[in-house]
């Protein structure tokens, strides 16, 4: 097997410890579990052909776009080939007067919009990490301006999709809207390379606007600071961006990013839209954050400093686990409905303050879903366990509120019993399309849900 | 069997000729094709019951709602029980801060917008028929306003649906977004009653707007109008509707709905905003469409001047069809990227003149979907034969420009050639899903592919 391998694609073939290492292990508190060979592919058809030989082996292969992803989705729990897409980064085509661009799956983000800048351009999905197209799709990540523009749900147009038995198959047309049967294209996002290996991905993109202007406002109360981005939201104002970072992330930002911010609840915004537009909406907004407890806005009015905001923003993360150092890293991630969203925050926090375990509360606070980060001491099984218990009570008063495990960060390893408990006999309806679609089971096994 | 389900429904079940065709027959060319029996369901645990019984004896289950359906996705090609939903009315919930309510499957557009109007709240999406929520989920419906509110890939939340064994399940939870497995949610969307019957959906509402604003706009060519949308969509104006209707259906509109609108292409748009934000999307889009040979834009500035001019445009197929006294209608459904909607709609403009059938082109101009309507004569088979011929050319045009056979109508037994054309192998996967969550073929038979 691993000479057939080495035939197909040479020296891309690795089979040494540091680079299985590198693609069996994970961002966050789980275990390495290595590979047995690593493969960068460069083509589609070099996939389709890695996996009709991992079929003919019987052997697993687990699609690897950055590596980012937080629940262990990528780690080879059986072994088997970590297929690494990360250098299938051609841009296959930008249709401006269409606003979609086809990329390989191996694109990153940032790398794309740096591509679509001088087009007047964006591509709107930004979580934390630089993460691939391809791996986006396949969680189907959102970040933070889903509020406005959506999630990889709504971004994705149509996909290239290796199957399991090795043939190339396009989920959808570059129209618009289909009623053109199942819709495929939106069964593969989400599905973490259990049901085909992602090579292009079509998807939306917008014009950059007229006007961007983004401020961050502090709160007395993070009810006060819940309550003005649900009553902006039901005012209908398109919220480009709107993050919440509590206190301890505030502090924690503030030191990891060389920010001054008050260390208060504090809420980033950003505003897209006309002059005008733009102006109009502030104005709202501004009346209903001071009617709710917050303090002026302080405008990032220069692009440098708003970069440097979302900067922060985006690394909040290794902020967070870095408040101790040496320490691991657990982000939760439940998402509920907007209603339930201040008390859901509100218990969490009491849950917290319980707790010796240094933790920030951040999060997408207009789609309902947000995040603990857990700064944790790896020498202490003991704060494992307790994360752990904080974290079922967490995601039990989500499924309670009619939310989710998980609002962006998938099933991976990490919540399989949870999605068993959101979804019920749903889940049952899952494992047969696994069935139907890779029935000897080689794609990412054990993820999602045990064959 | 029969027996079996008289001792179910009660006098709920039908096997009369006049209710059988009812059931049997479609809105466009399809000859009727009759089950052999009607229910009509009031519980989820009804059709649970009735699925169970049908599976029992293997007899075909074909989901109903209001059976406006235009592609026979109705017809029962194999006999069996019809499951009429549209007596399951109930409105479950309605979540006014989430923006999103719970309603069963019969629950009609019309019916539903009337519930929520006093909330200040409306469900956007409006096929010209009066359709039920679930038939509309199933066919992934859309309608006038989709360009900005999206179809019902977009406004669907979570379904509750009966499988093919008779279990009840709900795809998903009430979170604006979540990455817990595989997309269910989106999987029935769009699935034509062939993987399972949806007894509940819960769908995203939206604010009424402080500020609408109707108006029409004539132009000289067909060019110039579609030029207006598309780029007035590129500079990032959110048009609430925009719809293209042609000189002739124009006529044909005047003469059914008593309309005086210069008989030339013209654009229906509507803008939704505070009145502020109204205002300058209409400066900037009738700048757009003066430069493009727009006339004047006739406001229809009363509720009730807005309404029947949206009346006017869901009775458009009747408009369109009754051309001729006696004729039957037949509707094509393409989309294409909207760079390429011009060209697509000059050349079907081309095939129409050399025509001597009466028909006019209407669409949703800014999602690049536009329909056909032909008015045929029901004694003379060689316009059925021309017009399945200029379909024809009509999809290839489409499919050569990356676009789809079907916006929105769904495929049902007219289109399943063309999916294939359409997406190739990947139909074989879309096939697989069908076997793996219905082995017996018992739901809608013979839809979307032979099995
Ligand atoms: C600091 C930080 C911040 C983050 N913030 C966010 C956030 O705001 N929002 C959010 O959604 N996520 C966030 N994440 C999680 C992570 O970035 C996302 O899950 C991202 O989508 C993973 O992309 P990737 O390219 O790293 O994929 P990987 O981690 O390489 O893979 C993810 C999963 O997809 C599969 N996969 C990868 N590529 C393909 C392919 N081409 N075809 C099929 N399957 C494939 C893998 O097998 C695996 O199951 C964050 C992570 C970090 C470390
Ligand atoms: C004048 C006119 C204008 C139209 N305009 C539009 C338009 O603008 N946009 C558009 O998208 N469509 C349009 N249509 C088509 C039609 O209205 C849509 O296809 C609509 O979604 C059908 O809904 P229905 O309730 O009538 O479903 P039905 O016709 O009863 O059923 C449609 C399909 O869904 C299945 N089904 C029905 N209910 C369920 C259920 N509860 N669970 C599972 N499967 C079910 C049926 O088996 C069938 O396959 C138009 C039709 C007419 C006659």
């Amino acid at each position: 097997m691993v000479d057939a391998l080495g035939r197909l694609v040479g020296d891309r073939l690795h089979v040494g410890e540091a680079m299985r290492l590198e693609h069996g292990r994970s961002e966050t508190h789980f275990a390495p579990m290595l590979p047995d060979a690593v493969v960068f592919a460069e083509t589609t058809e070099e996939v389709a052909a890695v996996v009709r030989l991992c079929a003919e082996y019987r052997v697993p292969v687990i699609p690897f776009g950055a590596g980012s992803s937080v629940e262990g989705n990528t780690l080879a729990v059986h072994g088997g080939v970590s297929l690494d897409l990360s250098r299938m980064t051609r841009i296959v085509a930008v249709n401006t007067e269409d606003f979609d661009c086809t990329v390989e799956a191996g694109v990153r983000r940032e790398e794309l919009n740096e591509h679509l800048r001088d087009q007047g351009l964006f591509f709107p999905i930004d979580p934390g990490a630089n993460a691939t197209i391809g791996g986006m799709a396949s969680t189907r990540a959102s970040g933070t301006n889903a509020v406005r523009y959506g999630t990889m749900r709504e971004a994705v147009l149509s996909l290239t999709v290796v199957t399991a038995d090795g043939k190339v198959i396009r989920t959808s047309r570059r129209a618009r809207k289909s009623s053109a049967g199942y819709d495929l294209t939106r069964l593969f996002v989400g599905s973490e390379g259990t049901l085909g290996i992602i090579t292009e991905v079509t998807v939306r993109l917008h014009a950059i606007p007229e006007s961007i202007q983004a401020a961050t406002c502090s709160f007395e109360t993070i009810g006060g600071a819940v309550d003005t981005v649900v009553q902006s939201i039901q005012l209908g104002i398109p919220l480009a961006r709107v993050e919440i970072l509590d206190d301890m992330q505030i502090r924690a930002v503030n030191r990891w990013s060389k920010l001054d911010l008050p260390e208060l609840t504090t809420l980033f915004f950003e505003f897209h839209g006309s002059e005008r537009y733009v102006a109009e909406q502030i104005e709202t907004v501004s009346a209903l954050a001071a009617e709710n407890g917050g303090g002026e806005f302080r405008w990032a009015s220069r692009t440098e400093e708003r970069n440097a905001l979302w900067k922060a923003r985006h690394e909040a993360y290794y902020a967070a686990v870095n408040l101790r150092p040496g320490a691991i890293g657990w982000a939760t991630d439940v998402c509920v409905p907007i209603s339930r969203l201040a008390e859901c925050i509100g218990e969490t926090k009491r849950d917290l303050a319980a707790s010796t375990i240094p933790a920030t509360i951040l999060g997408h606070v207009g789609d309902g879903n947000f995040h603990v980060v857990f700064s944790i001491d790896p020498d202490n099984p003991a704060e494992l366990a307790e994360v752990k218990d904080i974290n079922a009570r967490m995601v039990r008063r989500a499924l309670a509120m009619d939310g989710t495990c998980t609002g962006e960060h998938g099933i991976g390893l990490g919540k399989q019993d949870w999605l068993v408990e959101e979804l019920g006999d749903a889940v049952g309806l899952m494992r047969s399309i696994k069935r139907a679609l890779d029935p000897a089971n080689i794609l990412n096994p054990g993820k999602v849900f045990a064959f």
